[in-house]
């Protein structure tokens, strides 16, 4: 009673005493960090976009930004950590980007073969008072964000239902039994991300949701909302103000992306004639025809990322007192280039492009806001001559992989090639991939940097 | 007479006038521009350099420079100069760099279409006393370094004897009757080397300057001669300070590459067994064995792209008061992938590393130097994981194209595809490129320009 007492005096005393203390010894108030990762924008991409988009010569708000450092994605080899590998999945280079270390595929914020929990930023800055922020157009808890906030040996663990050997496609398996709760784990990644502290995640994912968590008779939906989470499921909601923590889902998984490829095709495979059979070089080759993008129905209704962004901004600006780290990510470039669905991606990369532009706002009134811009890894795209540069000698030759010809708003045709191998889902690349900054990284980041090096600059601009 | 006489005693006079002169008013001793061209050499091509040569770790010397920008590689339709074409060849791109223009493929230092001459750096900064080096890996006369000096339709026309519906290869003709002097032109490449007042070219081609230039009974080498030129051959005539005008032909036309696969191997389809051939995805795949990078046996006793950057440097600074610009070309690094060759290309790499450090090196004793590094275009070479992500499904998944499984130092194997088309040659793809620069560069080189704005630093840099 005493004690309870005490304490309510105490609390009510607090946000004074706290004044008063930091009139004696101001901490420095540390500015904050938008992180905008786009999901395999490999400088392919980019172009890819920016012809689309804006034209050739023309130039995307990313290309505008005044720093530019390129980063070393780096991955180990699961049965011999030791042992690079040369290609990296999500899952372990956003590891890299929120715990600083280096992974082998498929993990999320643990170590490789060993399988030790990392420190992840969102752990990291909650020790120092500082808000969180998650915004992306995949599930909540898809690799990328899942590496901020969670702890699992496979990205496929996403819900309590997909803990032990769960069959996420085409017989692959992924288990997760470890982490159960039950054996002394954190659980899946949805219910990590309810106990995390993260204060906005945006997204899609509301399937992780629904699934009774471990060991309890409630949904983790329920659970997120015991825990003080407003949940939102539509534009109309994240409309206004909410304070407090903010969960928004919506949609099932993936978020349907803004645009397709006309009467929605995507890359296609050059047609060869009949003599074509007897000899690579006999017969003739019938390119697929070209296209525009349209608006794909799906997107109907769906926040854009730059919206989500803003209204993530808001809520972490209610206390204007308190730093944040806001990642947005703009996660089906990727998902889009995997399906060969180049106005798909084109379109995601649009998405990021003004989600940038409301950071970039933000920062103006806000100037001590660095904002770093970059990509996980590279991916299967490639920007190739219409029709191939030996086109003059009158032979069949064509892509051996898949070929979307899309006519640009500049009139022209770009071929966009997807030849990584002969499966449902291109591969993602090796290539370094870009990092860009405001003005305020001008001067912290050199020309290139690891990227378990962006851990250590967001860490380092936050807190020290 | 008289004027004979004054002409003497002036000319006596004309150092002791000019210092004199100079004493009155210093004109400003312009810096000097050291430009490397890899070609070819997108983020692609420099990672998979990096995994072999430094490790994925570790960083290359390209990767220590303190700025880095990217570059919009702009190229436009022959046949409509108004439409842009989103994938260049080094004939268009090194016309940007050199002449701050856009052309069409194929065209060296002349406009699209209309075929007018476009005024080159070469022809720039001679009007100001700047000495010029140009040296590459390729023949002298090849697209890249051409482009600084020459003005032709297109760059087959390499010499005399390939001015008219000369078959360059398989069938493809080119055409530049209208160059011929005969016609009011220049004539061919290698004649407008010998002209140009290039002090030093060093390279491959001397095919290009063994044919009687046109209407002489002289070759183009003789007369190269009586131009002042001291011509060398081989690695052993490339040492020491030649003075005057120096030509350096090393080799009848490319240059062979350090390294080639291991016993000459390149990238191979994967193999895949009978039953495959009823469904892609049935039967097996072997993919091709891993192979080491070895040395070339061809490229014994040719000067490295470092000495004769070495050697280029000390002509053109002779005389310590006359600024000078370099460009010096790793060529091979597109010529290479061009024919699936990953070691070759990783090898010229290297080239362009070890040429960076000696240019680095001048530039430690010589402080005003401007060194840009970049590339003309993007290329076919990408990092795929080893094996397909895919492979726990146990089926038959692979490229489409060709691949090199490529044993690095470090104990991994990087698996390079190969897949823009089913020829015998692969492609250019349109990605952005790099552009990085030494410190002289920090501050006058924004995140991302196009590619014809790369002319306008190094003119700023030597002229304005």
């Amino acid at each position: 009673m005493v004690n309870s007492l005490l304490s309510c005096s105490v609390r009510g005393l607090l946000p004074l005493l706290l004044i008063f203390l930091g009139g004696l010894s101001v901490p420095a108030i540390a500015g904050n960090v938008i992180l905008i990762i786009g999901d395999g924008m490999d400088d392919s991409q980019i172009t890819i976009a920016r012809n689309y988009l804006v034209g050739s010569r023309s130039k995307l708000l990313v290309d505008k930004l005044p720093l530019r450092s390129a980063v070393q994605v780096l991955t180990v080899d699961e049965d011999n950590p030791q042992q690079p590998l040369y290609v990296a999945d999500s899952a372990n280079s956003a590891t890299s980007i929120a715990t600083g270390a280096i992974t082998s595929p498929g993990r999320i914020g643990t170590t490789a073969a060993s399988d030790k929990d990392l420190i992840n930023l969102v752990e990291l800055v909650k020790q120092h008072s500082i808000k969180v922020g998650l915004v992306t157009t995949a599930s909540i808890t898809d690799a990328t964000p899942a590496s901020f906030y969670a702890h699992v040996n496979d990205r496929g663990c996403e819900n309590p239902s997909a803990m032990v050997d769960f069959e996420k496609y085409a017989g692959l398996i992924v288990d997760c039994s470890q982490d159960l709760k039950a054996n002394g784990g954190l659980g899946s990644i949805s219910e990590q991300l309810i106990i995390s502290g993260v204060d906005v995640a945006l997204g899609g994912g509301m399937n992780h949701f629904t699934p009774d968590a471990e060991g309890s008779t409630l949904s983790v939906l329920a659970l997120a909302k015991e825990a003080g989470y407003t949940v939102i499921e539509n534009a109309d909601q994240l409309a206004g103000n909410h304070g407090g923590k903010l969960l928004g889902l919506f949609s099932p998984s993936t978020m349907p992306v803004r645009w397709y490829g006309e009467d929605g095709r995507t890359a296609e495979k050059p047609k060869t004639s009949f003599m074509n059979l007897f000899h690579p070089m006999l017969g003739s080759v019938t390119y697929p025809e070209p296209m525009i993008c349209e608006d794909n129905p799906d997107y109907a209704g769906m926040p854009s990322l730059a919206s989500m962004s803003e209204v993530a901004l808001a809520e972490l600006t209610n206390d204007a007192q308190t730093p944040f780290f806001l990642m947005i990510e703009s996660a089906s470039i990727d998902k889009q280039a995997h399906e060969r669905k180049a106005c798909g991606s084109i379109g995601e990369l649009q998405q990021l492009d003004e989600a940038l532009a409301v950071a970039l706002k933000f920062a103006d009134t806000n100037p001590d806001t660095l904002i770093l811009v970059t990509a996980d890894h590279g991916h299967a795209a490639q920007i190739l001559s219409e029709r191939t540069i030996y086109d003059v000698l009158d032979l069949p030759i064509h892509s051996p992989g898949q070929v979307a010809r899309i006519t640009t708003p500049e009139g022209a045709v770009m071929t966009v090639n997807y030849a990584t191998n002969n499966f449902v889902s291109e591969e993602h690349t090796g290539v370094n991939v870009p990092l860009l900054s405001n003005s305020v990284g001008v001067g912290k980041i050199p020309g290139m940097i690891t990227q378990p090096e962006i851990f250590n600059i967001i860490k380092d601009y936050l807190i020290d």
